[in-house]
């Protein structure tokens, strides 16, 4: 890696956290735009919610209902298929764990899993929960389905999932998406356009 | 009053929300760009937080540290002045009646007083919540002193300021800022960018 290459971006979120979604569809043009690359980094966001008192929007009274709407709002607002999945919450570990397995061997392959992902579960409401079926979605990718599978439940990847979530709660990550620039910290995809205005200023 | 005027936005809000007071120097400027009105609203929303299980930002673990650091950012970005104020968070019950007594007789007045009070708490940490304090404040832009300091304990802007907390719980209110547009809810001062999208369209 050569020394004049600027950090990367670090982008925590979940794969069952609509906002991670909307985040996901601009992060990596985002980064482009001013030559960076990003870190995907799913975690478990539930550990999170639990360390910081907060519990998902949809079971927050009077929020959730608004969040509800906010998400059909962006998802117009951004031009990209968006509808609330018939199951939902849902526990994201096993393609969290797929995920951290492909990035090993090649992170551009792995955001466009990430991307597939998110696409199947918020767009056309397939349930990525499901360990089979996200190993099926990851072989239109061309990876191995087989391996995939058994990432779900390789106690490697069920660790390296640990350490990620251990790292985003050391680094001050309480919900999802989470975007690292340098060490200052946004959250929401509301404020990319704050991390936009960051990388363009080189800080404040 | 005209037919043909269209409704005026909703702004509800809480002098001692830093969100809201970022919010408050941008709202009546977007609204005129679209030839509206602003009907401010503040409210008690402590009693929200109540209804809705939440906590103030900076009681809560993680969320708290995060929002201290996102209002300094905020304060730089609309490069207004903004400081944490020593004494936080605080009563708004004193300068929000204050506000609905001087909004009866004149909106612009009223609207000019609520800017004076969010500058004077979150530019020079002057203390609101202390009635002859914002009274005195008041005095600066030509309003009755002694008025408004009655105004603050007067059982008719007590009881305004609780049926205007109550129709803010009734319309989904739960945080602060909070924009209503047409019957369409936005919250929060990083929304007014979609609200101003909102007006532009004429809804979706």
């Amino acid at each position: 890696m050569n020394a004049e290459m600027p950090k990367p971006i670090e982008f925590w979120f979940s794969f069952g956290s609509p906002y991670s979604y909307f985040a996901a569809l601009q992060i990596d043009a985002l980064a482009a735009r001013h030559g960076r690359r990003v870190d995907w980094r799913p975690f478990a966001l539930g550990v999170a919610f639990k360390r910081s008192g907060m519990a998902p929007l949809v079971q927050q009274p009077m929020r959730g209902e608004y969040a509800m709407k906010d998400w059909e709002r962006l998802g117009r607002l951004h031009r990209v298929s968006y509808a609330f999945p018939s199951r939902f919450p849902i526990d994201s570990l096993a393609p969290s764990r797929m995920y951290y397995a492909v990035e090993q061997e090649d992170a551009q392959r792995a955001h466009e899993l990430a991307r597939l992902f998110f696409k199947s579960y918020f767009g056309e409401d397939i349930d990525i929960s499901d360990a089979p079926t996200a190993a099926k979605l990851g072989a239109t990718l061309g990876l191995d389905e087989a391996r995939l599978l058994a990432a779900a439940a390789d106690p490697v990847w069920k660790d390296a999932l640990r350490a990620r979530t251990d790292e985003a709660l050391a680094k001050g990550v309480f919900g999802a998406p989470f975007v690292i620039v340098d060490g200052e910290g946004f959250w929401g995809s509301d404020r990319l356009a704050m991390v936009e205005q960051w990388l363009q200023r080189g800080g404040w």
